[in-house]
């Protein structure tokens, strides 16, 4: 394993963040990152991604580099570009080049948002080449063998204009990751909201009937982190009707008709 | 608490902004800010979401760092960029990196109507990481106890082409805010203009009437605001019906009809 | 009242501009900046608006700074931004940050073709705030007492597509203009081009029946403007209705038909 | 009359350029200029109205500045910008600028090509104002009496999406021109292409049945530039149909069918 | 041939990547090389245009600079741009020229997506001239006998939009590529993922049933790519159902139809 | 005639290019260059515009400066820029600044893909005063007698959207180029490509085929440049009907029925 440069310290996880698997994902990210084969998290908002690659970059004792992919994203805010300084310009790695030198876990979060400069940025790293072109500083970098690319997208999102091309969905082998199911998602609840397990069980409930809507009604329905957050307010005092409505039914839809569903499936799960 | 970079001082509000309570906004408010969950407040314009924001900040004694979002705004007007001085480049912290130095409430004022990467910039202040990563400055900010993040929307303006995406809805609890009932709100207009209590309460009857006018007719009815400004011309001489013309009537509408429509009101309630 | 800034003095006018009131907007104007609520001028092109802001200034003793706004117009045009100087990067204040330190009536033309980050700029100017906040500079300027805002907005013009927000419009009172009565406008021109009264109402006469052509065959009449410098070219010589022909009929319109009715009233009213 | 800076000799007109007025524009221009009445010259491409700016600039002993515009040019191009020197950053006048100090005649060469700012940008010097702020040196540059803006418009392009404003509109006196009569034509293609008169009338009768096709065939007839040259290229050896075909039927058109008529009125005219 | 400047020495394969020829492919490169014809490779996603090109530079001698082609690529990207230095300006060459420059191979993948500029650039490199005119430096940089163009196209993607120009298609001698036969694929397979060559014709038989699926459910089949990909994971003690769901399934589609077809042609094959 | 500057040696022509002319073309440029009328080459990809213009720039001694328009391509890449040096800004001429000042010919290749400003950058070199403005240096270059300006356009591909404006094209006299007639495109191609005669003819009977195989099928025929390709290929051994399919048949298209249609024709001829 490569040294890392020791810039990429404030990178690394020391406490394990909680993860409790809902299968084998981790023996398949594990397989993954040592037969060097980048890979996707598919699945909706706030399911757990983002969390899971911290958990895995913790427990391969990797640092970890995220990044919020988004429409006005260059090439360059991924790879670096020169700054002019007292003494001329001057080449700054961008945070995708700083992963590859430091060998980092790498984390695009939601990369269908880029732009298309961004995303063919990383062919070179997801085939057999392993390498990041630096066009502007004619330098080739090769990436070691604890680098690792990780990309997440959202299929509920994709439309026509926004999807990744063909070439580069094949360059990722793919995970799909949903919400936790029920036991597991009042289990994170509880201890992440600091409440008791029978109200954890009632707030999922209702995450469950939101999420049987249908997309007419919501175009998502209500994630494991409103869940949490509901709780944290109810744990602050705030009645838990109440809660509900802030951390739930408020965020979710300003729709009356949708609002009123809500409502009524808060009112019958607590 | 932490200490706060002195430079926020001019962000610390030393009187106490004027605001009285619909309901139990307060309570909800202050449990969201101890619990770290960040807040959205709904409502249309001129119902006084600004204000609101300004006392409690008053109230839990943190600096108020506002700013007004449009679709101009890039992320580095948020974060901060490189300048170029004397020196070479020197980087200067944008309003969003100051309030999260600073532990102060930063307030994104129509937050739909800026460009995605803004709003994806504050993404990782908003979950459990509560950071700031400054990618162009290989730093990644904490944000202290004492920062706490408020965004406005609203609901009436949005269309298909602008809207928040799932991702970033669910990230906040929500409060709803619309026109203080017709009571209270004839004590602010009273309070502010500096009129007496019975002109007050005409000029909320004529809102109410504009209010009830319909979509079609009007995109948003009088706000408080036109009815304290009628008010304030009143004070300063101006016959009532001819200060409503030019602070109520004029400013809403083009429409003959509507104007009529709008006059006949003003006639009536005077 | 606050001092000026001495170099503000070369936006003050000595001379009265030459100025008749249609009704009572001197009063209106005059109640609006006491109670300091900005202004919209809403009337058609060339009708007399910046005459009348003009006239205002010098009345009120202020240094007056007028902005014509167009598509291309960013904030910073407006607020000021950082050069590049010898001694590294300088500040220069925008003709808006100018007018608020210098407690100038800032006349901001046609506002609603800017782009909204302008129309959003003004936003804290316009409520009770009062303030212009610099965030590339992390200063916030107070508006001193003689600071006043006006913008102009000509309904005709209007669509869709370019109209200011709603949470804009209901910032300002607003005053119609409309063109002056025969009467008053055969009098503007007469003085304006130096030609006698009886030629001046001749030509107020076409202008009237210009602006009766309607929508869809004028966009708009003729403005006082044009009557003037027909005037101008008769005073200098030219026929008259050479001069009707060169400063009325061929800017408006290159229809044949609308040209040849426009001739028709010229011929009839001369 | 105010003394020119030095550096616009380049742009006085030594030779009286040859002009031969169709009606009375030279007074109308003359007339205009005396009265500052802002120009508009209207009319098809290649009928002379760059020729007859020319004309009176020599006339009226003004510099002319000429300036072609286009969709790509900013207000900066006209106005000035600050450039980065040795010493910091230094201002450089536009040419518009240099037109205005120097109280030269400034030409805006098919104006409707150009972005709204710029059109926006000539607004204070086309009214009683005559000034040119320069918003990003906090100067206002007023006009001297020698000063005079003239600008060009095709009717025959004009579209939905390009026009004037009518704000802009309303600012200018217009001329009229259009291809001269017969003899006149003939007159100017003989001596400016060095052909005899015989010929130069055969051209212009070829040139006036194109200008029938109508718009269905062409978009515009011949140009009496395009006359010119065909006799340029006879008087150098090459046969009259061929040079016609080359200078006028090859130009103006691609569609075999509109070429055929055009070869057979060149065949019936020679 | 030319002596190639020292700094393209990384940019020679010093291993041969292994490749085994379809037909006579090699044949056809190096005929085109050696008449100096510019190539263009067409074919799917992930069928070995890459590898070809490295196996042709490793068998040429020559080195490799390959270009992954975006929509927001710039003719400064290939060419090279000024930067500023603390000397001034400083031309630094971009990859096209540096190839040129280096008589290297250059290969730009997936041109079709570039810009028009970037396309329009290496025209002078694709006819008899075979220079590359660097116009920012007033440079014309004649290419040695050493120097090669490759494109890659994938006739699957195009739309009317993005398409080469026709005079661009012209410049070029085309290869077709696609899939390689069974047995050829498996051993591909077999050699690159370290599996058996069972297993090998077992995941080959799966992509075939996948290509076999039709444009209606999948935009293109699986590539070599993803069965070496599936391989490896088995190879890493991944069950070779979840394997394949992994690298092929799950990339491919997030059509729940689609993937039951696709598992069921796993399960069949496996 | 003009001393040229000597750093357009590099411009100059030593050798004659070769070209067999089709008609009198030799003797209208040379007519319009002396002259002094621009000129417009009309003509289909690869029929020999830019090897005309050549051979004129070597037959009249003129340095050639060739310039490929693209979208990009804007009116500073023409005309010149400054660039920020360590003495501050220097002024560096584009390449149509060069060939003015240089009395070269200047030939703009494909001037319908430009942006509007680049069109109407070259007017004031198209008339009768022959300068170029450099509106940055506030310097008017007058283009020596040695100038020649020539623009080659192709009808086929001209759509309503990119087409040039009337008042350019009118400002060229225009000649039409097509394909050679077939026996003199077989010289051609014997002699570039290097075969003997009988083959050149069959190639020049499948290219003739191709071009009548109608819009519908291909957007252009086979040019021949295409023809002298396949002739190299097989010079190097490749099989005529493989040379065939891989320089003509598979560049022009993907279509399987067109591909069947070409490759009937390509059977027949060989």
């Amino acid at each position: 394993m490569d040294a890392d440069p020791p810039d990429l310290d404030c990178f690394r996880l020391v406490d394990e963040p909680y993860y409790t698997p809902v299968g084998n994902e981790i023996a398949l990210f594990e397989a993954a990152y040592r037969a060097q084969v980048p890979l996707m998290l598919k699945g909706p908002t706030g399911c757990g991604k983002t969390r899971f690659v911290e958990h895995m970059a913790w427990r391969l004792q990797r640092p970890l580099i995220t990044i919020a992919c988004h429409e006005d994203m260059t090439a360059a805010d991924l790879v670096g570009r020169y700054l002019l300084d007292a003494q001329g310009t001057v080449w700054r790695d961008g945070p995708l080049t700083q992963a590859v030198r430091g060998g980092a876990i790498c984390y695009l979060d939601e990369i269908v948002e880029a732009r298309q400069d961004t995303t063919v940025v990383i062919h070179p790293l997801t085939d057999e080449r392993r390498v990041l072109p630096l066009d502007k500083r004619n330098e080739v970098v090769a990436a070691p063998s604890g680098f690792f690319l990780v990309i997440s997208y959202n299929p509920g999102y994709q439309s026509a204009v926004k999807d990744l091309k063909e070439s580069t969905k094949q360059r990722f082998a793919a995970i799909d990751f949903t919400y936790a199911a029920a036991a597991r998602e009042a289990d994170i609840v509880a201890r992440e909201a600091g409440i008791d397990a029978g109200l954890a069980e009632k707030l999922v409930r209702i995450a469950a009937a939101s999420r049987n809507l249908g997309h007419r009604a919501l175009e998502e329905g209500a994630s494991t982190r409103t869940l949490i957050r509901a709780g944290k307010l109810i744990a602050r005092g705030i009645g838990a009707a109440e809660a509900c409505d802030m951390a739930i039914v408020a965020p979710l839809t300003d729709d009356a008709d949708t609002r009123g569903a809500l409502r009524s499936v808060v009112a019958a799960c607590l």
